[in-house]
């Protein structure tokens, strides 16, 4: 409830500053923080990616700025409706709930999610929540197993009783209460087929951790929830993607966050989280060269792209590792693992990885 | 244990015909019938796509056979240690399980994962066993809650309990033992945001059925769920699809098969499957033509594709469907309800089209 009176509070205040405004025959504006790759710095101290402090003010009586003005306001509307009623609606929801032709003319408030999409995120700056906490949901995928009890909606679900599958992460984990953890760390990892594995195996039983994953890139969902276990148990997060730029890249937006999120970092960056595998170490060590798959220009593109982000700028391991991949042409994948035994992940290489700490940070 | 001996018993069989052959100084040979459009026939009985009886033979001592002979016989051989030590694969862990040099030469087995995958393929065809069945797992994907108790990997679930999140969905769901069911009928739909919605609303605990969703199109595992709740339970599935060629393709796949998996539509098409929305009727009905967004070609290629198809070519209601987006030159989504409130779906939109069985077949 505190998280609801919060968020419908700022959006009130919003609200009421445009009511003074006009009340004092002011031009009503709202001023909001540039999120432009010109406004994105990388803060040393706390390790991840966060907005500057240049913002632009938008007015309703100026050509230029009246439609984003209407849009703010009417998207800060539907926020708020949703939160009086307890909904929540996807980005698309809401740009069909913006979308309408504004009276006495033939122009439609939003004509693309784009424009709504962007106006959410203004109004995540705006009101200094998280478009989770204005009751907007992103994707849902992704699934988690481990000996933790949680309340959500009004059920008890515990993450460890149940089978083959676990539980499905939402798009929202705003509310959820964790009631009880009995783990050592969490494995994050990119491929729901390993997540399988790793579970079929009961590794998080054995291992005393959690286990989950989504498919490709993280949803947010997933990194909220990451964030959360992290900040509320102090709980270890180490990070299994491919050797692969793709998967380099998956970790850096978990540790650092991404820029076009970067005024989100606050609450979705995780600069704790460590790095598990593959590496060019494991490459050797485990023999992956036989299933090397050759780097095609876009990976080779997107290496030379980490290689010269400021986090990565200045890490020795981590310039090894984009180097060493750009010599060898090649990339590898977790499953390449397999060749040595269905179990061999779950068996031998994360118990020796863990035990051993070899992680990059 | 049933099941386990079915495929192993279907393995061992075909190790043994090849030891006999042998034996009898025979040219060893498998028997593979032929997976390609024109052995696949649309059975007008059981109003699915089957394969025809077509059949091709491998041959050990066949230049242009031999690497399909071998890899057919190595990977039956992955498969049956997989089910003995009960653990399951994915696709591209087979891959790499398979993929070695030939001793005394330096010929990989497989060298793309396209060839194990095809050789899996055929093995479901000479063993009669699903790909599920030979412990080889698909992509795992989507959520269901619901008035249901299942008992799955020693875990009892109850799907009514579950919070947002629901029960995820495994890639196999062919040991789940259903406990209890209370429900009506199944509502599938192919977006997660809109399960979502339809959850937070508690559509299934007022309604008393069933929501599942995968995210695009359908996965086998939610593929092979359905099937199973409706020939164990004869439980009615509605499909809640976009109105665009792509909502009604996946709608297609349920009901039919697909053609490139003809051979396995006994055991994941379910005929009896009905299309609950979008339709033109509920894009005059629900004043939706304000929301539409413009066919592209594939679209309409695809549209055009859908009305050749046998099984809709002699429907009258399916044609005027494509026949009217074809006019209308615009498709519509199933979150352009949300523009006439957030609950729109779940309190009038669905509850009306059911009660009034407003269903295409």
């Amino acid at each position: 409830m505190k998280k609801k009176n919060k968020s419908a509070e700022s959006l009130k205040n919003l609200g009421e500053r445009v009511i003074s405004d006009i009340n004092k025959n002011k031009n009503p504006n709202v001023i909001v923080p540039i999120r432009a790759l010109s406004n994105v710095i990388f803060n040393e101290k706390t390790k991840t990616l966060e907005l500057g402090n240049k913002t632009s003010t938008r007015y309703f009586f100026n050509v230029a700025h009246a439609k984003k003005f209407l849009q703010t306001i009417e998207i800060a509307s539907i926020s708020k409706d949703l939160i009086n009623e307890e909904k929540h609606a996807s980005l698309r929801d809401v740009f069909y709930m913006a979308k309408r032709t504004i009276p006495g003319t033939n122009i439609n408030l939003v004509d693309e999610q784009s424009e709504s999409d962007d106006i959410i995120e203004d109004l995540e700056l705006i009101t200094g929540n998280s478009r989770e906490q204005l009751n907007i949901n992103a994707n849902k995928n992704g699934s988690v197993v481990g000996k933790v009890t949680i309340e959500d909606a009004g059920d008890t679900i515990r993450w460890d009783k149940l089978g083959s599958g676990g539980w499905s992460v939402p798009s929202n984990v705003e509310n959820i209460k964790f009631k009880k953890i009995d783990a050592k760390y969490i494995v994050y990892m990119e491929k729901a087929a390993v997540w399988e594995r790793l579970n079929e195996d009961k590794f998080w039983e054995r291992e005393n951790c959690i286990i989950i994953s989504s498919q490709g890139q993280t949803t947010r969902g997933i990194r909220r929830l990451l964030q959360r276990m992290y900040e509320e148990f102090k709980l270890p997060i180490y990070v299994l993607c491919d050797y692969d730029a793709y998967g380099f890249y998956i970790y850096s937006v978990l540790k650092y966050g991404s820029i076009n999120l970067a005024h989100a970092s606050e609450k979705m960056a995780i600069p704790s989280v460590r790095y598990l595998g593959i590496t060019s170490k494991d490459v050797e060590k485990y023999d992956l060269k036989k299933h090397f798959i050759k780097l095609k220009d876009h990976d080779i593109a997107r290496l030379k792209q980490l290689s010269e982000y400021d986090w990565f700028k200045n890490s020795k391991d981590w310039q090894k590792e984009f180097k060493t991949m750009k010599q060898y042409g090649s990339k590898a994948e977790i499953q390449a693992l397999s060749a040595r035994g269905i179990s061999f992940i779950s068996k031998v290489y994360l118990p020796e990885k863990i035990k051993s700490k070899d992680f990059l940070e």
